[in-house]
């Protein structure tokens, strides 16, 4: 299955001169739904993480599936101010300005093997601040899985001393 | 398995006098959001949707989870601004104000057999903005199933035409 063909491309969203990658399309159908969320499981099968870390908001799509299929639990990693109990804080640059992302302090064991999910992969800001956040509880990251990457944004390099696998890749 | 036991509260989140029921617990106990996820399943396996809808964005996790395990799509319904194609929308109320929910015009085909998913149900507006947004694109709304109910709000009544299942009920 090309699973490129299921995603909608949306010029000028959420601005001017962006083209949004819109999943929602790949979601409701239940077979390309499926097929994406088996082959990013059997991607990682060999590395079974004990935790599967989704990046609000669409990455707590994969990321629970993926969580449910092994039989291990998943963590949250969002915006702040949303996480009601202590957390831990990590902050990134936009094209303007910063952002933050926050994990709750007890979300992960040290030496867990944790993987990250998210559906898209841009320029690796949130990825990598994520990543940060997996050391700061002194857990391990395994490795990132995205349904999208967008190759020419190159937020590759960002998380470059990890595995990093991709469904669709878009190359510009 | 008491799933009770595995989630948190978290007293004056978001504000001073809410106890927040934190699910992250839960979540990130890898044999507990196994059991929630299949316990859901079984409550529904009777009623095999077509869709799974989640509300933004807790409900995204079960939604997904769900959806995968029928092997059917998962649709989301989000807050407003979100979602990149173009929308329907439906306004509810809250203490203090309002709020609006979206759903894309093309995310259900017209008779199609729909179940709404999300963590929790409080006052119910969320869920019954939800229903009629399924209702304006013509599906039909199988019934809610939430992880937790705070009965004390009593949130059931606004959706009382439907079937409502919930894992965890609160009662005050």
């Amino acid at each position: 299955m090309d699973l490129s063909e299921r995603i909608r491309s949306i010029p000028d969203f959420p601005k001017k001169g962006i083209v949004f990658k819109d999943i929602t399309t790949l979601l409701a159908d239940g077979e390309a739904f499926a097929s994406s969320v088996d082959q990013m499981k059997s991607l990682f099968d060999q590395y079974k993480p004990d935790i599967v870390i989704g990046i609000e908001s669409r990455g707590f799509i994969f990321a629970g599936v993926l969580a449910h299929a092994w039989k291990v639990g998943m963590v949250p990693v969002r915006k702040p101010g949303k996480l009601p109990y202590k957390t831990v804080s990590e902050t990134y640059s936009l094209e303007y300005g910063e952002d933050s992302l926050e994990i709750h302090v007890d979300a992960l064991k040290a030496g867990q093997r944790v993987l990250i999910v998210d559906d898209l992969l841009a320029t690796g800001g949130t990825a990598r601040a994520t990543a940060n956040l997996v050391e700061k509880l002194n857990a391990d990251v395994i490795g990132f899985c995205f349904l999208i990457e967008l190759e020419f944004l190159k937020g590759r390099k960002l998380i470059s001393d990890y595995r990093i696998e991709s469904l669709i890749q878009v190359p510009m």
